[in-house]
C-alpha cells in the first residue's frame, strides 16, 4: 500500500513554505518560493503543481491544507488580507482542488498551528488547549472537545483583537488596547519606546541602531534591568488576559508558539506566574503553559498538512 | 409506545423547581420546594423522588437533569456552593441515580438554559451562540460547533468573572471590575448608587425606599433620565464585552436570558448598538441579540430537562 501523503502549504506576505508529509509527520519534501514574484495566485498554485509534479508524488496526495491570514475554512478562501500581494477575496481551496484534482482545505495560520500541535506536536493529549501564536502580532486557535472552534462565519479566534486596556494602545484595527498592541513582537518593541524606567537611560538598548523584540528577549537574559522590565510587561499582559480567557472555555493549557515563545520556558513561567495571580479562584493551580515543541520543525508546513488529517477526513 | 420523560430540576438558593416533560417541551408536572427546608441533599432528592412516584410516571422516566450553581457535568457534583445550605461537594448525579435507578446529569444553570434555548427555545436554528444569564449575577453557556463547551475541568463560560475595567468594582470572587459587577441585577443597582449625573437628584430612584434592578428598567422606560442612563451604562458595559467575545467563538448570535433581559427588544437593541460600535471590523453587521423565549414558560425547568435529550443521549 503507498503511504498518504499531505501537501502544505503556508502562506506569507513574505514567503509562500510548502511541503509532502504523511500522517506521522514524516517530511518527503520542502520548499519556499517569494510570495511576490507571483502576479496572481492562479500562478503560484501552478508554480507549486509544478515542483510537486517533478517529485513524483502525485499519486500518494490525499488531501491540500492551506495556511494562510485570514483563511477562512466557510469560503476557502482568503478574506481582505492587508499583507498579500493580491487583491480582493482569493478562492484558494478552489484553484488548488481545479489544478491537482484533490480536496483542499484553507484555514488561518494559527488555526493550522493548533492542529499541528495537536497531531505532531506538544497537544496530542490534550481535548481542551488554545495555541497562542506571538508573531509580528497574536493569533490564536481555539481547540475545545478536541475540536478547533471556527466560529459561525469561520473567523474565531481572532484573540489579538481582545483589548485589555480601554483606550490603550492604538491598534491596526482602528481600535484601542488591543492584547497585540503589547503581546506581540510589535508589541514589545513598541514597550521599548514607551515604557519608562530610570534603568532605561543605561540600558544597552539605548544604545542600539535598530531594537527587535529578539534585542530585547537577549538582553533581558543577560541582565539588561531595562530588557528585563520589558519582558516582565509582557508577560504581566499575557498572564493576565490568559487568566481571563480562561473564564470563556477552560482549556487545560495554553501553548505558546512562535516568536517571543521561541525564548521557551523562562517566559513561559513568567506568564504562567501572572496568570495564577490574576485567575479566578477555581481555576487556581489547574492550567499549563506550553511552549510549542514543532519550533525546530518546519511548523507552518506541518500545522498545513496537519489539516488534511483533521480536518478533512 | 410509552411517552419518554426528563425530570429535570434546578437547584437554586431559595427553591428548589422540578417537573417532568417530554422532548417536544410538553410539560406533564411541576412543582417546588424551599431549598433550606432539607437538612440534607438526601432528604432532597427522597422528597422529590416520592412527589413524582404520587404521579405514577415512574416508569417513563428516562434521565435526569440538574441545573444547579456551579453544578459540574465532570464529577456530577455541586462544587463551591456558597448560596446553598449543604456544606462541600455534593455527589447530586449519584444521589439521583442511586434512588431513581436512572442516568442523572449535572451543570450549572447557564449551561442547562443553553441547552434548553438549543432544544424549546431560540436557539434551534444556531450551531453556535451564547446563552448569558442576567439574574443576581451573570452566567454564560457556549454553545460552539453545536456542542455545549464544558472546558477541561466542567467550569467553562464564567463569563461574569471577565474582567472589563481594570481596578474596577470589587468582586465577590475577590477580584476587581468583574463583568457581574456591572452587567447583572446587582450591578444596576450598584450603578444607581455609584454613577453621578445631573439628572440624579430629581430621579424617581432618589425618592424610593429600595432600588432594584426592576425599578431602574421600569422608570427608564417611563422616561426618568438617571434611570434611562444607568440602562445605558449597563448595555454599554455588556455591548463592550460581547464586542470583545466576539474575537473568540464568533458566534452567530447572543441570546440574553432572565432578569433584567426580561425587558426585552428595548435593552438588547442598546446592546447591539453599542457592541457594533465595539466590534472588530469583520465581525460587523453579522451578530444578532436575542432575547430568551423561554421567559414566560419555566426555563429553569425546561434547561435541566432538555439536558437528558442533548446531553445525556
Amino acid at each position: 500500500m503507498k503511504t498518504k501523503i499531505a501537501l502544505g502549504v503556508d502562506i506569507g506576505g513574505t514567503n509562500v513554505a510548502f511541503g509532502l508529509c504523511d500522517e506521522k509527520g514524516t517530511s518527503f519534501f520542502e520548499s519556499s518560493v517569494p510570495t511576490k514574484s507571483f502576479a496572481s495566485p492562479e500562478l503560484l498554485v501552478d508554480e507549486i503543481y509544478s515542483v510537486i509534479e517533478n517529485q513524483g508524488l502525485l499519486d500518494s496526495l490525499v488531501g491540500i491544507g492551506v495556511g494562510a491570514p485570514n483563511g477562512n475554512i466557510n469560503t476557502g478562501s482568503i478574506e481582505f488580507a492587508p499583507n498579500l500581494p493580491w487583491k480582493g477575496s482569493i478562492p484558494l481551496a478552489a484553484l488548488f482542488e481545479a489544478r491537482f484534482g484533490i480536496k483542499a482545505i484553507v484555514t488561518n495560520d494559527a488555526n493550522a498551528a493548533a492542529i499541528g500541535e495537536m497531531i505532531y506536536g506538544n497537544a496530542k493529549d490534550l481535548k481542551d488547549f488554545v495555541l497562542i501564536t506571538l508573531g509580528t502580532g497574536l493569533g490564536s486557535g481555539i481547540v475545545a472537545n478536541g475540536k478547533l472552534i471556527y466560529g459561525h462565519d469561520g473567523f474565531a479566534g481572532e484573540y489579538g483583537h481582545f483589548r485589555v486596556i480601554p483606550d490603550g494602545r492604538s491598534c491596526g484595527c482602528g481600535r484601542k488596547g488591543c492584547l497585540e498592541t503589547y503581546v506581540s513582537a510589535t508589541g514589545v518593541v513598541r514597550s521599548a519606546m514607551e515604557l519608562n524606567s530610570p534603568n532605561k537611560d543605561v540600558s544597552a538598548l539605548s544604545r542600539l541602531e535598530s531594537i527587535s523584540a529578539q534585542d530585547v528577549f537577549e538582553l533581558a537574559t543577560s541582565g539588561d534591568a531595562f530588557a528585563e522590565e520589558i519582558v516582565d510587561f509582557t508577560a504581566e499582559k499575557l498572564g493576565g488576559a490568559l487568566a481571563d480567557y480562561t473564564c470563556f472555555s477552560s482549556p487545560a493549557s495554553y501553548i505558546l508558539f512562535g516568536g517571543i515563545a521561541q525564548n521557551g520556558a523562562p517566559f513561559a513561567d513568567k506568564v504562567k506566574t501572572y496568570m495564577e495571580q490574576h485567575i479566578l479562584n477555581i481555576y487556581q493551580d489547574k492550567i499549563e503553559i506550553r511552549v510549542s515543541a514543532l519550533h525546530d520543525k518546519n511548523a507552518a508546513v506541518l500545522g498545513s498538512c496537519s489539516l488534511v488529517w483533521n480536518e478533512l477526513n
